[in-house]
């Protein structure tokens, strides 16, 4: 298998007219190790945004707060599950979440064997589904959480955080574990790109 | 130029073993038109994420409603300004759309030279962006209409669309096109992703 791409690297090399013939080992054997290098990368990024997401959901889903006093015929009670945002925005983040977990072994994959083309380009088209997934999840609930702390006037939708204080932390928390788990997959796309380059 | 990309095709045909030396020719050729087809087809897809990206900046930009009755001292009126998320949304989108114009000359370069990488690396870093960003603003804004048409009774929001029928309507309309200038750029970044292999 190797000897088959390192004669590939070799010949377009050559062809491009970029290194004589007798370099070209070397040039390939550092084409290998930073394709390597990428995959690993690739895995520890993947890590690191299976904990943010996997936060984001957990913070969100458990987020709730009950006031210490109530009336005879109300309890005041928020809870994650009075905003159907919020609902979309745990079981958006639980996916994304539970993708890049089984996403894993295909990572691990792509460190033993640098150049398997197939799942690079499954891992690649997957990884952008999750993005956009993150992104509209985090978005969509950052934009509930603004309302939550200030209100608005206009619309005449009072703030809940002065009340939900405990609530609202929890759940901007949440918000921002989503933006770090998506710069962690823009990154991951990004780099699966250039890795997909044969170079 | 294309000299030095037949030659290259030509050989890591050989080195794959998929084709006798005779056959490249052909190989390279169809190689060379199936990177042309993408090429072309990315142009289209952006011609038509633009008009959606611009559609919806534009209709929420314009989107405001004045109601016929009025008090003394206050008169009821609703626009895209009174909300912040919906300027969020207007910014975002804007800044997609016209990323996505000033990309147009890139994507024209590729269809006249196929193989050039840089301007193809550039564009796929770059429609990761705005996918990220029209992402982040359709989720966000979709969450303030959702609650604009809903309310949400344990907040204690009204839902305003009773009364701003027409504003949520224009609202409404601008996030659905943000959807499809999303999805279209969804495919524009796989699309890329197939088309940055050497094959």
């Amino acid at each position: 298998m190797s000897t088959t791409i390192d004669i590939t690297e070799e010949t377009s090399a050559v062809a491009k007219g970029k290194a004589p013939l007798i370099a070209t080992t070397t040039y390939s054997d550092g084409s290998k190790g930073y394709k390597k290098g990428i995959a690993i990368f690739d895995f520890l990024l993947r890590l690191g945004a299976i904990v943010a997401a996997l936060a984001a959901a957990g913070t969100m889903g458990s987020s709730e707060q009950t006031l210490p006093f109530f009336t005879q015929f109300f309890q005041f009670r928020a809870s994650y599950d009075d905003l159907p945002t919020f609902q979309f925005f745990v079981i958006a983040m639980s996916i994304v979440g539970g993708y890049l977990v089984l996403s894993l072994p295909f990572s691990i994959v792509l460190i033993i064997r640098p150049s398997a083309v197939a799942p690079k380009m499954l891992l690649v088209a997957l990884d952008i589904v999750a993005l956009t997934l993150n992104a509209a999840a985090g978005g969509a609930a950052a934009a509930v959480v603004y309302l939550a702390h200030n209100g608005n006037s206009s619309a005449n939708w009072l703030a809940i955080c002065q009340q939900f204080g405990d609530f609202c932390q929890k759940v901007s928390g949440a918000v921002v574990a989503s933006f770090i788990s998506a710069v962690a997959l823009v990154f991951l796309v990004v780099l699966s790109g250039f890795a997909l380059r044969r170079h």
